[in-house]
């Protein structure tokens, strides 16, 4: 720590000189431009401005960063959807209980009187509750496609919940929130939490809204997980599950791809150990994360199609000289990386991404990582063997596999609670983040653990991980198909 | 400019009070820890405290920085390599020529007395010309596996000539070097270079070293690159080509992924627009764009076998409690990439690792790049018909495809000069920077412009790109059999 020590103070003296230098020096001396890295400084400078501007002249020079800009997600409209709130404590799987919590939600079609034709509709990573346009917000939401009348999840028969989870920035309860225990905003002292404690605080809203079992439990992505999680806490509360593009235990091929996103955005310095709700937001470390998870949502195949190696335009070029490239973006694909990151980086909440991009990691339902984790107590595991007679119960067109690996067996006796619930498992060829090795592993491990009602798609195409978002006609086709 | 301006100057007050915050508020408040972001600072003291100790103490409050510490390849020790220094001009693909430049090289074997026995080995990205072990400098270099006495380059057999590339910073001119027109670093205002500029450089080395015809051009990853460059720019010079897990045109994944590398690199405020050669390096964004090559340098299924889903051993850690898990590195996978972040940071230019990944970014052999590059003039293009007739002349029991797509008969018609040249091209399946459909590529392409003579493997195994340094037995056999 001493070494620490002298490290800050060294960097508050030299960070200064340094830019003090480097200031005055480019008064002075000719170099090149990068429009592409002065784009961090200017935006910078723009939410800075616009603190200036709410802010009274006097305070500015001791108050800027303490009364800081507040990006979109800090202020939220709470008239656009629901909340719950829980004044009871919330258990979590790796630390002490939530002392309370609120759970942001909005809804779709009818409930019926008998409450059974409920859907409990999960999101990937980043998205909010806000999953189709409502009254109450007209906006086009992150699944428009896919909820309406006789749409994928038809609002004619079903009633549709979706939340934001837990650790979210959305009007759920996250690191960005107020702890009511000190007054101030969570930070890198939110407790870290588990795809189960998200399902946990979206089943004490289900308790709220006096609704007893689920139609069907559906996710996508990171909402597979959950979708899973909610058979695995609930079977007898959680008729149907689907899982598109999910997995049943993240692969360490995931894990570092959402490690590099982590990494760049905790060394951004904004990001200040997690406390910068009183200053400016890591937004260079956001749009670089994004850059990096934009690589991983779609697929090489679909950029050949698209951007192939076509160069964005320069105004100024010349048709007789070779066009001069730049260390900044010159290929399609890279001014497109850029805007993807550009977009994402002032709307969503960097510790909820940390968060919530761990608890991914994390998710592991094998019977090993459930029993280490106390989410199964060694006595209850249910011993699932390779033998034949064993799988002689298991359907007979799809027959689990001969010699299944050890950490299959793991996973299907972790699995065991999701035996007697219907499940659609859809995977696509092109996704590198959810790959379809994976989804056959869910396949094979819920058939060795007895059920018999697993349905299993593989899609093809272009679009990789984020196929769910797009392809209503295939992913939408067999939800209404598995649903029906 | 004026927006940019004011930012810059908001930049330095804010970055100052910022930091001199943070620290005050750290001595007081009770806040977690973060290993792996702290590392970052810890390793800049490091580097400032080497500094300090070498300089006089009265100098330090002014000069710390000017004078700043100089990281291993700033230290190069000429008597371990050959440095051939070229007082002539280089002609470049995008820029005015380099007035004056430098080649590093090593050499393993004799030269024959008719010097036709020169195999010319070219680099992937960060490497330096130590292929392997020499007399000069005893360490193991990057391919020690490959060249020796009945290894894959038998040196009983060749003599075998390394450089480091243009642009790079173990010898050879690039931006760490001394511009002789301004007395200082280059830095970024180093010309963009090319592929092409790469082995014009080592050419003019041959020239020097009398050295007419070589009997193999051989290159693995971005030396595959210039292994098909030679060929192109120099038909009648080169007897051989070899290429492994290179490719004829970067892709727009590959340019993703390394456009990701240089965005978090760039965006390190060490960085300074390039100009840090007085100053200290930018760690901290080499450490981050490092995590992310591993990424793409490895793959999932070896990662699978090799880490699983295992963490870290944490000594504190009670068999009765579930472990807790922290927003730093818990999984070996995630180590995995700390560990090899750490131990790249420091030992490469960060402005080379910048333009030499845009000379990978910029390859492209098709005849449309190539023209209005100016390296091919428009009227010197040969027309690739698809047509049966054409195909007749092709190796009969490798025909080129069927229905070539657009871009495979540009392709095809651009690397047109290697029609004659026997050509080894290797890939590897699970690689997911050089994919096995660009090797694929690059043998229709080259069949279908006329070559009869493509030698053309495909490699199982889960080590990704990296196998080309790995697989002693597959890699080094099938180049042997071929030189022979």
């Amino acid at each position: 720590m001493s070494l620490l020590k002298f490290s800050r103070e060294n960097l508050i003296r030299s960070s200064f000189r340094r830019f003090a230098r480097s200031y005055s020096r480019s008064a002075i001396t000719k170099r090149p431009h990068f429009p592409c890295v002065e784009a961090h400084a200017v935006r910078e400078s723009q939410l800075r401005q616009t603190t200036f501007s709410s802010i009274p002249s006097s305070a500015q020079d001791t108050d800027d960063l303490e009364s800081g800009p507040e990006p979109p997600y800090a202020r939220p409209n709470p008239k656009s959807y629901h909340v719950y709130h829980d004044p009871a404590p919330l258990e979590l799987t790796y630390a002490s209980p939530l002392l309370s919590f609120d759970v942001a939600y909005e809804t779709w079609g009818t409930l019926s009187s008998s409450k059974d034709n409920v859907i409990l509709l999960h999101t990937g990573l980043s998205a909010s509750s806000h999953a189709a346009s409502t009254a109450l917000n007209s906006a086009p939401g992150w699944w428009e496609k896919f909820i309406g009348p006789g749409k994928a999840l038809d609002t004619n028969q079903y009633f549709i919940v979706c939340t934001n989870v837990i650790g979210g920035c959305y009007g759920s309860t996250g690191p960005s929130s107020i702890d009511p225990t000190t007054g101030t905003h969570y930070a890198t002292n939110f407790p870290i939490i588990s795809i189960f404690d998200m399902v946990r605080a979206q089943f004490r809203l289900l308790d709220h809204l006096g609704i007893d079992k689920l139609y069907a439990s559906v996710g996508c992505s990171m909402g597979g997980m959950q979708s899973l999680a909610a058979g695995w806490l609930h079977p007898e509360r959680v008729g149907k599950i689907v899982s598109i593009s999910g997995t049943a235990r993240s692969s360490p091929s995931a894990v570092a791809m959402r490690y590099a996103q982590r990494s760049v955005l905790m060394a951004d310095p904004n990001w200040n150990y997690g406390f910068y709700y009183n200053g400016l937001p890591p937004h260079t470390g956001m749009k670089l994360a994004r850059q990096i998870a934009t690589i991983t949502y779609r697929s090489g195949p679909e950029w050949d199609l698209r951007f192939g190696r076509q160069m964005r335009p320069i105004l100024e070029q010349s048709p007789d000289m070779p066009r001069t490239p730049a260390l900044c973006p010159d290929f399609l694909i890279e001014t497109y990386l850029d805007h993807q990151g550009e977009q994402f980086c002032l709307k969503y909440d960097a510790n909820s991404l940390i968060y919530i991009s761990k608890a991914m990691d994390l998710f592991d339902l094998t019977a090993s990582s459930l029993t280490a984790n106390h989410l199964l107590s060694s006595s209850s595991t249910l011993s699932i063997s390779a033998s034949p007679s064993h799988k002689t119960s298991h359907s007979k067109s799809h027959p689990p596999p001969v010699n299944p690996a050890p950490h299959l067996t793991d996973l299907a006796e972790g699995m065991q609670p999701l035996a007697k619930i219907p499940t659609l498992v859809l995977g696509v060829q092109s996704d590198i983040l959810f790959t379809v090795e994976q989804q056959r592993e869910m396949a094979d491990a819920l058939r060795m653990a007895g059920n018999e009602q697993v349905s299993y798609y593989e899609l093809g195409g272009v679009w990789g991980h984020d196929t769910f978002l797009l392809d209503v006609l295939n992913v939408g086709g067999a939800i209404r198909g598995f649903l029906s």
